[in-house]
């Protein structure tokens, strides 16, 4: 199994399993997972928190620093999931039009290269 | 298109092309995608930052209010994913993964109903 | 020595001497500061992550709790002063100046006991 | 006014009218306003997110931006001592006992120059 052939339905149907397992659905407020989605998007940070943006591109060089990270990356995700299911959304549908609304925000004549009205590098 | 029929690697080429349209694999370090994802995170939070708990719960009954925090999850997602092309990982590995490591971290029997030790509730 | 005697000129000193004695300052940018007091801020929300509001007002009456909280709470403080170290800012004039400003966007009359417009409690 | 004839407890006071005048306690449980605190800091990395950490270092070199990134931060200590009443706390002695921990945990001399032991560039 691997991206290509995981659903996201797939994915969202693992982590309810997870959580029906141990009647975790009781603290699974919305308010509460927004928290908990924070809060592991803070550990991933914790990651980058003292090194360069460049030295960050490498860390994929280094299997065991990949490992933690997507670790960290995964309970960003599996916390996303939860909240998919809590809120009944289709996730798919959810971010086709996010981006469809981010390309007519950035159009790409006017922001290629450049990531907003105050970067005039080029 | 919906999550039963989109898999992740179809998400994983839709950001891609976002993001290589406007040149902007140049600002997607990991180090900065971990802030645009920790303060996607905290957008989502905004929405239930002064409701309690419960009235976090039926936000879903409001068709206006639950696109809209359906947009902020999208965000979340949408750096997640740019992440996840950043890194080269297969993120439906590292989730199956990190999911398998919470297995063993909370037995269902010790967990079932409650969030930590320091939950006595039953 | 406590917060009626304590100056803030007094804490940015006090952080000012402990960076400097371990040569920080060159990982001290405003950058990664942000990003430390974000880490900080989300370690503080751990502790609140799933109980409810009304029980995270009774944490004061646990001694050992309430510890734990003001820790958390100290070091977002901590890098707060780093911060306000490196820009070179007066932090109190920056509160007074950003009050000023909440008092002028959230007038008393029409925000008291009010969150804000989609607050219709009362 | 400024930081050196400003106490912790003038800010406190200052923020404590500022909630009270607007009965806004009822809203700052903790649980809320560990959640505030992480959105103001979120809006704070905002500012650095896609900049390099030198540049980062320059901001206070731009008056607008300075009193833009002032402004967040400001924000963020405002939550930290509406927390802060709310806890019954005296901040100054916690910020005394955290730098001490830290003081212990972060030897000078195996620290200085170094972020952690995973730093080795001297």
């Amino acid at each position: 199994m691997s991206d290509s052939t995981t659903t996201i339905a797939d994915l969202k149907q693992f982590m309810a399993d997870f959580v029906a397992r141990r009647d975790w659905r009781r603290f699974h407020a919305p308010k509460n997972l927004s928290m908990s989605l924070a809060i592991e998007a803070a550990e991933l940070m914790e990651h980058f928190q003292w090194i360069s943006p460049e030295e960050s591109r490498r860390v994929s060089d280094n299997p065991d620093r990949l490992a933690a990270v997507g670790d960290e990356l995964a309970d960003v995700l599996c916390y996303a999931l939860a909240m998919t299911n809590e809120l009944g959304l289709d996730l798919s549908t959810a971010i086709r039009r996010k981006i469809a609304k981010n390309e007519l925000k950035y159009p790409v004549e006017e922001y290629r290269g450049r990531y907003g009205p105050e970067d005039v590098r080029d």
